[in-house]
């Protein structure tokens, strides 16, 4: 299939970008390097750095023998992006193309107004571009498990059906998420549900928790085709995080009581995840979400397997506990439900001893560039 | 109270800013003439031609001897609504400054886009000037009932109780709008409480339905100080609309089967709804949401009464289906609550025979003015 990856240069888009072309589709990426220019901006670089995509797609074409096709532009530019569809004429389109940072999102005016302008307009332009140029073009776009918070209720994938005062309807999960870049995800899903129910789109929604890992198979062992590693306060997931701090003999930092509850998902069980909503996900005219985690883990339950491990393999790993510079309950009920993936064949890659193991390992091999300043969290919530 | 206006120059606006001037409280009103621009590229006149807030501020200091300050300017640019919150200091924003019509909202990218960008940055750009200048300001956004949709079961006033497998919270209604301006006010809201939550803004959000009327007791006989009474396919609403068509003898236009139901309420209401959410809404730290109408109508219902009302005056009124131009559900269950405003005091004008005479009446005088062209639908949903 002709599949175009939108943020395809990101952490996620980059894996899934070799992923999808390994299996033999036809794939195009679209990046404006907005990751990057933050980055620059704030003086932040990845564990390990990584080439542009000049660099990229020709030494996939070198190692693996198949083009994977690259435009660097904006998303949010209509005609760049219509021309786009018009050329490579998509039957996939996969959205990363957001800022996806929280603390980005909280830092202050400017950094919030280019994450609301950022992330709607370019939502707003692939359904546009989609029903200009082939409104059976299967939008796939990455969500966030953020988007429902901790209510005190299950969560549902995407949808409830609610009983009350004696009717009953299958409407939309109550969402309220907890930074702005969240929000901003539910404010996609809030667009792209509304388009699916007038144009008859097809979207798969993908509901996606905190991703931890650097490997996939795609990469084999070579540099160049690695995918950004951020440990960072911006750009680093909290078990990227940890693992980087256990290495470097920083004391992993737990925010406020450490109870917060997510699920998560190993960066192989992301290629799963896309490559079954390309296959088996949203028929035209229809709108699926799918809850897209394999395990919940509290911080503390997190940062003490990365304590044992590293422990076993001879690291010194304390634990301390940071005021909280988010505003979060720290202590909650969480259980999502996460079926739908699981009953279209995902297969999960758990987080094994092993795996935290290896993934030690190998930020061990890159000890040297780890910068202690980037861990520390400056921006506040307040 | 000091009491900015945003948006006060369109159909609410202006009324808004009359009346709360005439309570005493020190009115300041902001608007960019987006409305007033884009009837211009459309070649659209309001039925009585109303003239800019220069001369309207003007006007209104001479007949009631009270002074509305304003300024013309774009919300969405931060800086020059910073300087207007550092300069007034409102205890009050009133938020009305957004792309108001769901046909226009629909006609193609350039107005989708537009309407976007300007609604959720406007939005966007008001919690934040609140915030760098007084967060005890209590911001008052107009939102509307359209934000629910038609679900099967009751809709409650922003919130609901859920119970769900054994566990409850009371979390938003779930959300569902017939058109992208309905769905960028559900993106509005999803702004507002994330901030409500995280930075403790204070704000009530008044979920309107469809509003008629042209008169308020501020306007007097004075042409100068009438607000906008577009009857147009863009800015029309569906009662006004039929009040021009009555008097024009062109027959009332029903889109479908006409059993679209929504609650409505007389354009004296909104300013008693604004006025109590103002001396009664939102508590420091809350989000308040209230849903503002008085009664619910079929659109056939509607026709029928003008219909009868204006047959008495000895008008041939005509009532003709068209096909729906819109995607909505024709025959619906529709029963939301609107308890809040009329605990609070609201004490509704009705939309009774005299009051449809009235209107009538208030079309006949303008009748000559009447444009035909501008009724027909032409903006088609699909």
């Amino acid at each position: 299939m002709r599949i175009l990856i939108l943020g395809g240069d990101g952490y996620l888009g980059w894996p899934t970008s070799m992923y999808l072309a390994g299996q033999g589709h036809q794939v195009m990426v679209v990046d404006n390097y907005l990751r990057r220019q933050i980055c620059l901006e704030q003086g932040l670089t990845p564990l390990i750095a990584v080439p542009d995509l000049h660099q990229r797609c020709q030494q996939w074409l070198k190692s693996h023998g198949s083009r994977i096709e690259f435009a660097v532009g904006d998303v949010t530019d209509y005609p760049f992006l219509l021309g786009i569809f018009q050329r490579f004429e998509p039957e996939v389109v996969i959205h990363y193309a957001e800022q996806p940072s929280a603390p980005y999102s909280m830092m202050g005016y400017r950094e919030a107004r280019l994450t609301v302008s950022n992330n709607l307009i370019s939502t707003l332009n692939v359904a546009y571009a989609v029903r200009e140029t082939n409104p059976a073009c299967h939008i796939i776009k990455l969500g966030t498990m953020g988007e429902y918070g901790t209510p005190n209720i299950d969560i549902e994938e995407g949808f409830i059906d609610l009983e009350h005062k004696g009717r009953s309807d299958r409407l939309l999960f109550p969402r309220q998420a907890g930074s702005l870049y969240h929000t901003t995800k539910i404010q996609d899903t809030d667009l792209l549900y509304f388009y699916v129910r007038v144009w008859g789109l097809r979207v798969t929604d993908l509901m996606q928790g905190p991703v931890y890992g650097l490997m996939t198979p795609e990469m084999g062992d070579d540099p160049k085709l690695f995918t950004f590693f951020n440990y960072d306060e911006q750009f680093g997931t909290v078990l990227n995080r940890f693992m980087v701090q256990a290495v470097a003999g920083i004391p992993l930092t737990v925010y406020g009581k450490g109870g917060q509850t997510r699920g998560y998902l190993n960066l192989m069980d992301v290629l799963q995840c896309v490559r079954l909503a390309v296959e088996k996900g949203a028929a035209p005219g229809e709108m699926q979400i799918f809850n897209q985690f394999t395990e919940t883990f509290s911080v503390n339950q997190l940062a003490e397997k990365v304590q044992r491990v590293g422990g076993a393999m001879g690291l010194d790993v304390q634990i301390k506990s940071l005021p909280n510079p988010r505003k979060e309950l720290e202590e909650h009920y969480y259980n999502p439900v996460h079926k739908a993936l699981t009953d279209l064949g995902l297969t999960p890659n758990l987080l094994t001893d092993e795996v935290i193991a290896g993934m030690l390992t190998q930020a061990q091999r890159y000890r040297d560039a780890i910068q202690p300043a980037f861990i520390q969290p400056k921006t506040q919530w307040k």
